[in-house]
């Protein structure tokens, strides 16, 4: 099995931000459709949405109070009321078929539509009702200002205004406005497939005792993790054997399932590197080879293709490699395919907390733990943080990055991360 | 139904810190179950689990190369190589049988397990493989020091390790961790079941057209989506009439379905409230009025009861203050309910952009949304704050305390902030 070494080692790499240019150029556009409202949950909006309606759409009441004429209680006081007689009440969803006029006030809950002619409300607590001759009537004991606890139509939203671009991702907030203005069906990106192949005949499963020389899959649960956080549909394919045409056979079949394919593994120039010589032969055919090196440290076989015009990335086995891999190549491509216009993270500052002294003459992407002191972001190098390692990943919120040519980035130094989307912050 | 008006009025307010801790004195013990690795992501572990075996479980090799004893090469250098015959080669996830002993070398793969006798690896890249009289050889062509690139037993992870505490959170890199370890199923928390109960005549579905009074019901919603950001299943009980026999009768209907309870609209100080009464009146048969009333805007007509055990919420029917009395209150007892221990929130400090000048006599909890500019955490006041409002709670990342008394806040003073779990830094 001595075959195409001098291939391998010929690679040529290219730099990180090119490898993410590249990929982004060839993302899957993918359909619409609705989904109810009860299960759009995180989905992402797939057209701009604008309001069809005001809100409120009505003279909405802000408290539980009397609607009354401003002009007749400009000067009220508790010794010098206003005294009302109350011609109607109206609970929330109903509406008074009465007017307002002066020498009237009507009973109005939160929330009511605020009856014609009255133009401001006062609160329950600013009056005191009373009964005279078989009529209520209210001493109105604070002074009533024009306009006062009355939402006026299209107050918080008007009609034809942007309430959500593409690609917004929906939680509560979206919903609660999605409810109120009427969408029972929600206009949503398809959740992109995304299949998660493994290579290497020592993955055994999960299940299985461990034996001298194998080690459990932990790759494909991990990606298809991934795959979900950012709002992909994972489909697991399997582990292929150190076998190229049986890898080509399932590669060819998951590609038919699928929107865009990961495979783990085989990427390096290991003699049964089946990937790698997968990407080396790419070309025609309606297949491209993107890259399949990049100039960064993990992960550096890290490849890329497009087979029939969908994305097919080989990332390493080393799982701390192939989490990295996934975070910087995958991942924007993934959200690109729900309407994430942005074809770079967002990154931030943060300082060390101590001293980093492994250089590189690549770009270094290492697991990092953000955390917060006083109104300062500061941010941890994790143990572990080998690429064979994964335990150190569940502690990561975010990738710092160590450019190259780096030395050593002393304790107080700031550095750029990429956040994770994982619990940053919540507890 | 002029009905307990006084009472209403004369309700004691509580501070927000004592409403929390009466809430975490009750917060029900769950039940735990086994789940599958295929469907565990996002779920919390219910026990803390402890590694049942070292990670690597054998010597494993950090990269495809020869494994040699280093000895043989301490001094080897491109013009000095060490000559040794290759005795075998050994594919990951498989093992050789026979040992390096001085003049051998075996050929071996990244992640396959070091043979007997070997105390080095040295990568391909520093070798020159050759043929000799049918025999094939390598030359090692630059120095090996003792133990490189071999990853000994117990590197990553040592048997009785603890790998993650109870309550945590299972994301990508616990699974990966999960999976490595062997466990096919996960003990995980039973998911809280949560009933959402909507209050409020003035309520249409989302599916109706508007009538003048009518508004959608956008907290059920709303509250089903936070339920879930927090890991409950949220069950859906519709909408209440403003009929209190009719609201008991289906809140104990609702009681008996769900760990926990939420009711939003009717606690204020109208005539329908009905959410008011229900409070007002609880006490004995195993209920146990907890607040009806909180010192802080928005939401001060907030309450909570003990009904059977259970914890019964009546938030404002206001959208911002329900949603703002959900991340305040209810946010603690769903965390509990899966393994947080930790009853407060992890608060963090930010800088206003903004002069803030809406004093308030009591806490007041403004939505807010957290920047970051270099490595300082910036936070404005989002516009559209009104407690009836809810188009700002789609941009909201944290929750802003400004305490009782405040006056102004100026731009640049530090504020303290609660972050929320959606998207804070993504993109």
């Amino acid at each position: 099995m001595m075959i195409n070494r001098s291939q391998r080692y010929a690679r040529k790499a290219v730099k990180v931000d090119h490898a993410q240019n590249m990929i982004m150029q060839h993302v899957l556009q993918l359909k619409c459709e609705y989904t109810s409202i009860d299960s759009c949950l995180h989905r992402r909006i797939s057209e701009p949405l604008y309001a069809k309606e005001c809100m409120p759409h009505f003279r909405r009441s802000g408290l539980d109070g009397y609607a009354v004429l401003s002009a007749e209680a400009l000067f009220a006081t508790p010794q010098n009321p206003t005294c009302l007689t109350v011609i109607d009440e109206v609970p929330a969803g109903y509406t008074s078929n009465k007017q307002v006029v002066p020498g009237t006030a009507i009973r109005i809950m939160t929330g009511s539509a605020v009856p014609d002619g009255a133009d401001a409300v006062i609160m329950f607590e600013q009056t005191e009702e009373y009964q005279e001759e078989g009529q209520i009537s209210v001493r109105i004991k604070h002074k009533v200002n024009p306009g006062q606890n009355i939402a006026k139509v299209g107050d918080e939203i008007t009609s034809g205004q942007l309430l959500m671009g593409a690609g917004t991702r929906i939680g509560p907030g979206q919903i609660a406005l999605l409810a109120s203005m009427g969408y029972e069906e929600v206009p949503v990106f398809h959740r992109p497939i995304v299949g998660v192949l493994t290579t290497g005949s020592e993955l055994i499963a999960v299940g299985e005792l461990l034996q001298p020389g194998r080690i459990r899959n932990s790759n494909a649960y991990m990606l298809a993790a991934q795959i979900e956080q950012y709002g992909g549909l994972a489909v697991m394919f399997g582990t292929a054997p150190d076998d190229g045409d049986e890898v080509v056979r399932m590669i060819n079949d998951a590609m038919e399932k699928c929107d865009m394919l990961i495979v783990s593994g085989g990427v390096s120039v290991g003699d049964y590197d089946v990937m790698a010589d997968f990407f080396t032969t790419i070309g025609g055919n309606d297949t491209t080879l993107l890259f399949n090196k990049i100039a960064m440290r993990p992960g550096s076989p890290t490849s890329a293709a497009v087979i029939n015009n969908k994305l097919v990335f080989g990332l390493s086995g080393n799982p701390g490699a192939c989490f990295v891999g996934f975070e910087l190549l995958v991942r924007q491509a993934l959200l690109a395919m729900q309407g994430i216009e942005k074809s770079t993270y967002h990154h931030l500052q943060a300082i060390m907390t101590d001293d980093y002294d492994k250089g590189c003459p690549h770009d270094r992407y290492i697991r990092g733990r953000m955390t917060y002191f006083n109104d300062q972001v500061k941010v941890s190098v994790l143990e572990k943080n080998n690429s064979s390692m994964l335990i150190s990943i569940q502690e990561a919120n975010c990738i710092i990055m160590i450019p190259a040519g780096s030395k050593v980035i002393a304790a107080g130094q700031q550095v750029e991360v990429i956040p994770l989307p994982y619990e940053i912050t919540m507890y």
